[in-house]
């Protein structure tokens, strides 16, 4: 079971709002409230989480964080900075890992984040398993609520190995790291060394590729550009017809 | 040199300023804006820029997307979806990864995120090399201009080998991932070895490690209670504290 994020004393409701967007872009769903600043439900909260909107009205609010916290099996509290606690300290990657284990062996787990102002107070800290660290840039570190819940969400998802990037509509399915080439394929090396064949033949016709002694440097240098081009079946035939409509043009101004 | 962030057509004020405030939390503050609906500059932006505020004070502004990618060896469009579009897809961590290298060998890079509303159009995608999407719950795939910012900003400072996390004050040193054992260090084997000894000898008194033949095996349970909790030196003091306390307790209250 995906963890839970509890936001323990959350001041605005847009990041309330934001953070679970987060959550739903990256898979999770149970959103737990601490003590919001400014009472629940919260129509800001609401219209910020946009798509995720159920999410956001589906929030649980409880008094204390031991209140939200009563059902789980294993917490982790993200902070700046440790603290002087003696826990585990994780990344973002890192913790989505072994929480993924743990829900994978049917723990409920949580991550715990506190209020904009001041974030987790040691007390709360002290009530989780281990503390969640982000690297960031030391001279800029203060994370905004939703980006420090988005960043954990990401790394959570990341960690399911999710077969797709992006979205899925009815017209597009999901998009995979690598070339995309929709519609098409990546070219053979015959269509390809046809289209060299049509350049070279025409660059030749029209006394470019000259003088003879540089022609086979000149030829190779074109060739490596289409490569580094990584021609699809398309590509070829459209390159062909730019030749072709060039060299007709070409015809055409001499007659 | 670190990769530009380039927001095209962007809409709100704030979330200029939350995507300032995500490139300055991970290292990046070469910001650019082509056509900001609200005007530049926007004081909504420096605000919601927090601790970034010079990030987003100091963002260029441009007419048109090739003017903003004018200086740019490398580009790297953020969409949810390729399109009919013939290019490399990476994820933000893939993305990072090869844009670092890019830097390394001196190449100016930028990442182009498109508006609020709609994103990138095709035209502007087709003045970048290659695309990048994030795994997102394909139900729930509409990322927050400024949290697809962050995720890109987030990979590209994890790339660098961060030698911490999260933040540096007068008092605290950068994080590190592992057990945070602040003004101690774990326990030895022999301090805890004297503990189970004082332990178990102070439950053999109080008629706890009872019926004989079970007690090997409550001894192994706790012994391992312990294990788990990988004890500090201090805490290995303030256990035998608790034990010592609980003795002289339990011998007043007999007395």
């Amino acid at each position: 079971m995906a963890p839970a994020i509890v936001l323990v004393e959350p001041q605005l409701g847009e990041n309330i709002g934001f953070a679970a967007r987060a959550m739903g872009n990256f898979g999770l769903g149970d959103l737990r409230l601490v003590a919001p600043r400014d009472g629940w439900p919260n129509e800001k909260a609401c219209a910020a989480a946009a798509v995720a909107e159920p999410i956001a009205s589906g929030a649980k609010v409880f008094e204390t964080v031991a209140a939200a916290l009563a059902d789980c099996n294993y917490v982790v509290a993200a902070t700046a900075r440790p603290r002087e606690m003696v826990k585990p300290v994780f990344s973002p990657e890192t913790a989505a890992v072994g929480l993924r284990k743990r829900a994978q062996s049917g723990e409920r787990c949580a991550v715990m984040f506190g209020g904009e102002r001041n974030g987790l107070d040691n007390d709360s800290i002290a009530l989780a398993d281990a503390i969640l660290t982000a690297p960031v840039d030391p001279g800029c570190a203060s994370l905004s609520l939703p980006q420090a819940v988005l960043l954990f969400s990401y790394e959570w998802m990341k960690g399911g190995n999710p077969e797709g990037l992006g979205r899925i509509t009815s017209f597009d399915g999901p998009a995979r790291e690598g070339l995309a080439t929709p519609g098409t394929g990546p070219a053979t090396r015959a269509s390809l060394f046809g289209l060299f064949d049509h350049m070279e033949g025409a660059l030749d016709a029209a006394g470019f590729l000259r003088p003879p002694e540089k022609r086979p440097a000149m030829v190779r240098s074109i060739r490596n550009m289409f490569h580094r081009m990584a021609c699809t079946e398309q590509d070829v035939r459209t390159w062909r017809g730019i030749i072709a409509a060039l060299t007709r043009h070409s015809a055409a101004s001499k007659g």
